[in-house]
This record gives structure tokens, sequence and C-alpha cells, in this order.
């Protein structure tokens, strides 16, 4: 491909040669002087032959651009074109009673109980197990070796990556001279455009319903107790634990390795930076760190007065 | 399902209409006019049009009980009737020398390795894999993708859930030029009565076993070193990490996150709280938080200090 | 097998009773009369009839070595045969292009898809999945339940535990009204002699690759994101979580739980202890601890100053 080619896709206007020819597209630190990057300010370095910039960059062959994000972004999409094969392998184990639509894909050594609904456009990637009279939406991409429990729903375009479990019974137990398991007749709502992580937990609800909210993401080993309710549009980025019947708000952030206490409820537009500790509730739009967590300005402050050497 | 039917399981007695009609049985928060719902203690509010609490409310139909929590749970134990289906699918790769008992389950796509014990009652899920010469005891439940590798001994009325991994080699190597990988070949010795959480790993032994407790709970997304041993009736909450040969005594709690170090004691009784990390031993009966973990007043205490604003 | 034996095989000379025989090899604290230990140091104790160590223990039979921890290690590589069963399972699912070499192994319910190269000696067990184009090297062990996603290159003598996902599309969103995927076109690169745990998930680069260099071993449930890029040689533990493009060096060790911001890098040798966050860039050959971390001994200074009751 070569450069002006590329300045049609993210429509932007070239510099220097226009029929570069591209390699390979790199980030700045990683591209040679074959390659293609994108500069998103102007005291990155790189040893890229061309790049693409909201700016110029003196000795290079560029396109000028508005956005540079954005233009990566356009760039992307226009490369990453999904097949989109469609069909039934009679490797996968399917329950009798289980209607497929014409336009869906099931993987070899699938298994699908009793009861499932399954909408248009659905892929059921290889080896991915979904239990009895789960309903699954349209256009919803499970990803290989998901698992997938009685008593879930999930909603239309909803990315679910592999080795993700949803619907388990959560962690409750009553006490008594040895812990009894506490049955769960509840169950798992996933509402439309979540995108999950792999190897992520979501229990289902003793009664009532866990909640992941419309257009959530949430990322890597993520672990979601019983009964928690997140709203639309939140960020639970990789490794955060989250603790039964906790509220989340809309358009949370939970940076990586955040704990949320049981009960807890965070409110909209709260971010929580990594590695904090949330035992107690955060009002809308605050930001907050620390463990326990605490507004960040308070614990700079604390911080700073820790580490100032008497 | 009436109002009357329900007290008759919980051994409550009712006021207001004991014909009302049950729609679905919620959290307090979550119910509606045509909802029941359980209150733990006289603030909680409910819009649920039946209540069943240890207290009366005013202008419901409800439902009075010694506990609302026992009845909460005998009320779920009745409504989750577990099917009793056994069987072995065809689709299963059992090798030949494998004896399945009468009364046993085990689903398609399961792989069983040779010179493997299974006992009465118990159930081995679609897709999971049972290593050479593992032995699984009787009314064991063993959910879809679960993996269990040689050297594992799994007692009576276990229950591991999905994609949770027990018993490959642990974390050591022997440093030189580059690290080489020690070998194990100790085991797994999990105890009757233990129920282990989804995307859990508890690594086999270097020699000797990794041992979990009889009655021990274990949530998601737990990290079990070499050599670990776990007493009796312990609670191991979400993501908490146990390093190599650190051994923790009877009931003991350890909150979600908690990570522990290699070699160090947890005394019976001890509760670790959310996100600390265990460096040194703990004696019986203490409770501890932070990181470094110390005796929780002194660590509020100091938390206390840090955040007095001068 | 006799204590005469086993001298032969760590190349140590016997005290006490030579034709003791050994029931089992046990760690000091869980070893009986009539088992087998190894002791690091004159301080510990055992109730084990035979021990080897770089002393003479009183009243014990013995085997005297130079390295008591690399004798254990040569025993261990010595008892741990590693059977060497090649062929291909008729229960495979194998794409029709993929040429498997004549001295591999691919077991029941494997999934391959088309355009993947697999080198001599290679074993991709139970259940895993391979995507389409995916290139796995010689002598690479694939545990069962394995999930290999496109753009991904596995080098030779790498070990992949189970419930792994590699290179699924990392944690990346462009924000508007809603977020929308950033799709990912780069890959994962694995180099030689790599060891990664269970329950892991590494995920590939935006652009470019995500690179884990030669040597390095990493533990269970760690989660590495999108274009991060880690050193030869590296150890890093149970629960580690690594944001996007940051850049660890060689020789680093991440202790459990260790957290790194995206774009942090790690210089050669640095160490990290178990439970600090890694905001900030870390020089080479630092000991760093702490939330946020910083130097080690700063860190137990400022501890020292907190915990000072007044």
């Amino acid at each position: 491909m070569q450069l002006r080619d590329i300045a049609k896709v993210v429509k932007g206007s070239t510099y220097g040669r226009m029929t570069f020819v591209i390699r390979n597209i790199q980030p700045p630190d990683d591209a040679g002087i074959k390659d293609l990057t994108f500069l998103f300010n102007a005291h990155q370095t790189t040893k890229a032959g061309a790049v693409i910039a909201a700016f110029k960059v003196k000795g290079k062959n560029g396109i000028i651009v508005k956005d540079a994000k954005r233009s990566l972004y356009s760039l992307l999409q226009h490369l990453d074109k999904q097949r989109s094969r469609w069909g039934i392998s009679p490797k996968a184990e399917i329950a009798s009673d289980v209607r497929c639509p014409r336009r869906c894909r099931i993987d070899p050594f699938v298994v699908i109980e009793q009861g499932t609904g399954i909408g248009q456009g659905t892929v059921i990637s290889a080896q991915s197990y979904v239990g009895e009279g789960v309903v699954i939406g349209r256009n919803v991409m499970i990803h290989p070796h998901v698992i997938i429990f009685p008593g879930t729903m999930i909603r239309d375009h909803v990315t679910i990556h592999s080795n993700t479990v949803i619907g388990k019974p959560g962690f409750g137990y009553i006490k008594g001279k040895r812990f009894r398991r506490i049955p769960h007749i509840g169950g798992v709502i996933i509402n439309a455009f979540v995108e999950i992580g792999g190897n992520v937990a979501i229990d289902r609800a003793t009664i009532g319903s866990t909640i992941i909210g419309e257009g959530t993401k949430i990322d890597n080993l993520v672990h979601i107790g019983h009964n928690v309710k997140i709203g639309k549009n939140c960020i639970i980025m990789g490794q955060v634990g989250i603790a039964g019947s906790a509220r989340i708000g809309d358009r949370v952030t939970l940076c990586g390795q955040v704990g949320v206490s049981d009960h807890v409820r965070i409110g909209n537009n709260a971010v929580v930076y990594a590695k904090s500790a949330v035992f107690k509730s955060i009002p809308a739009r605050r930001v907050y760190s620390g463990i326990p967590a605490r507004e960040h300005r308070a614990v700079l402050r604390a911080l700073g007065r820790l580490y100032r050497e008497p």
C-alpha cells in the first residue's frame, strides 16, 4: 500500500513522497524506515519513514489529519474486515429443542443445553458451553471457551471473550457448624453493547439479577459478585473485583486491580484509581484513590506529609 | 405461589392478605408491588407487596419468622430442586480402564485419562479434563471446563466451578544462566465439602501435597501456590493469592484480594481484611489489615494520624 | 528405593544405614520416620528417617551433598520421566490445510483453524483452540484448554498452562457517545523457553506486537495488556497485572499482585515487591515497593515514621 492510498482512508493531505510504499504499521518506538506510524503529540520521536499526525514532521513522508487517534481508528477499521462465515458444526452438541436461526455460527465441540434461544447473526465459538434456558440476543459474539450458566440473558451486540464464566452461583454460605451453600435462583443480565474480557467471572444473583448496563466494557480477570449492578458505559479495567450487591452508577471508571466491598455504592461518573480499595460509598463525579479509598486530593496530601523526610 | 404456601415452607405466621400471589422473589431494592422480599433489619425499605422479616411491616402482607436469613435459605433450598440426571455421553473420551459407577454423569467432550477413579453420584460436566490417575470421590460436582491434573485426589461432596485448574506444576525454577523448571512430583488433596469457585488455580506440590482442608470455601480467581496448606472451614474470598508453602489454619477468613507470602503461617480463626498483604506470620484469632499487614487497630490508629490535616 | 540408590542420583556420600528404604519424599514438616527429606539449613528440624543436606544430621540416615537445592532438582528430574506419546486424535478438528509433523501430539476435542503451522515435538493437549494462521514452534507444550488467537507466534520450547488466553484483542476503545472498540490487527510473540501459567491473559497489540522475551516465566492469573513488551528471563509472579504498552526490561522481578500502569518503563534487573503499584517508570537495578511504588528504603522509612506511636 502506498501513502496516498492510506491518505484516502484517513481523509488527510500528504506531504513528502506520496508514492512511499508502506511495509507495516507500527507503534512509534517499533517502526523502522519502511514503516508507517502515528504520532499523537509533537514530542514523540520515531524512525518511521512515514507518519500520520495533526502536524507536519520534518524529513518524513506524511499525512496531516485533524485527529490522529481517530485516523488510527478509521484505518484499523478499514483493515480489519470481519469474515462472516455462517453455519452449524455437526460436531456441536445441541439439544433437540434449540432452534438456531439461519444466519448464525456454532463451532465444533460447543454444548448447548435445552430451552436455549439464539438470535440472528450470533456466533458461538468452539468449545463454549451454553446452559439450559439461556437467552442470547442478535449479533452476539461468544469467543471460544466461554461458559454461560442457566438464568443468564445476553442482549444484542454483546461480545464475550474466552474463558469467561457467566452465571455460576455466587459466594454465599450460611454459617453453622459448617458452611452450607445458599442456593442461587437469580440470574445475570448482560445488556446490549457490553464487552467482557477473558477469564472473567460474573456470578448469578441469589434472588433477582446481577446486571451489567448497556455499553459497559470489562477487561480481563475481573470478578463480579452476585447481585452486583453496574450502570451504563462504565470502564472496568483488568483484575478489578466487585463484591456482592455493590452498585456502580453510569459512566464510572474503575482502574486496574481496584476492589469494591459488598453493598457499597459508587455514583455516576466517579473515577477510582488503580489498586484502590473501596470500603465505603462514593458520591457521583468524585475521584478516589488509596486503601481505604478517599478523595484523591486528600490522599495526595497525606502521601506528601508521609514522604517528607524530617 | 401464594403467601400462605411460602409461610408453610419458612414456618412463619402470616399477617395481611395470606392469599397474596407472589410474582417473583426479589431483593428489597428491586422488588415491586407484586413481589416478595426479605428484610433483615427494620431500617430497610422496599416497594415489595409482601415481606418476610423478624418483625411486622406496616401496610404490607407479610410473614413473621424468627430469623429472616435462615428463612431465605430454607425457601431457596425448597425452590432449587437439583435434577438428578445420570448417564455417560457417548461423546466423552474415556480411557478404556476407567470404571464409571452406575450412578454418575459424564457429559459430552469430557476427556478422562487412564487410571482415574470416579465415585458414585459424581458429575463431570461438559468439556472438563481429568488427568491420569486422578481420584475423585462420591457426590462430587465438577462443573463445565474444569481441568484436573495427575496427582490430584478429590474427596466426597466437593464442588468445583468452571475454568478452574487443579494440579498444574507450581511456579518453581532453579536459577542459573537461565531459569530451569523444577519438576513437581507432589499432588493436591481437596478434602470433603470443599467448594472452589471459577477461574481458580491450585498448583500441585513439588514434593508432598498442596492441601485444602475439609469444608473450606474458595471464591473466584484465587491463586494457591504449590505446597500451600489450608485448614478446615476457611473462607477465601475473590482474587486472593497465596504463595508457595504458606500454611493457613482452621476457620481463617481471607477477604478479597488479600496476598499471602510464601512460607508464612496464619493461625486458627484469624481474619485478614480485604486488599492486605501478609508478609509475616499471623497468630491465631488476630484481625489484621494493611500493606504490610499489621493488627487492624494499629493500622486504624496510623491511618488516623496520617489523615489528620495539620 | 534405598538410600544408596538415591545417593547415586544426587552424587552424594551416605552415612547411617545406606540400605534404608524410602517410602516417600516429603517436605521437612510433613515427612515421617519412613520418608526422605531435604534440609536447606541447619536450623530446620524434621521427623524424616532420612535426610539430604550439605551437613550431617545427628541420629538420621543421610546423604551429604554440596548443594541440597540442586540435589533436590536432580532427583526430581530423575523421577519425573516425561512420557513421549505421539499421535493425532481422530476426535480433534483440524483444518484440512494444516500439516502436522510426524512427531507431535494433538489430543481429542482440539480445534486447529486453517493456515496454522506446528513444529516437531509439539503437544497440543485436549480441548485447546488454535486460531487461524497461528505459528507454533518445536517442542512446545500446550496444556489442556489453552486458547491461542490469530496473530500469535510461539517459538520453540515454550510451555503454556491450562485456561490461558493468548492474543485476544486488548482493552482499547474510542470514546464518543458510547465506547467503540478499536480493532486490533497486531499480534503476540512468545519467545523461546517462556513458560506461562494457568488462567493468564495476554492481549494482542493494536498495531505491532505484544512481546514476551526469551526465558521469561509467568505465574497464574496474570494479565498482560496490548503492546506490552517484557524482556528476557523475567519472573512475573501470580496475579500481576501489566497495562497496555508498558515496557519491562530483562531479568526484572515483579512479585505477586503487582500492578504496572500503561506506558510505564521498568529497567533491567529491577525488583518490585508484592502488591505494589508502579505508576511511574523505574530505573534499572532498583528495588521498589508500595502504592504508589517508590524506592523500597524510602517506603520502609516512611512506614517506620507512620507506625511510631506518639
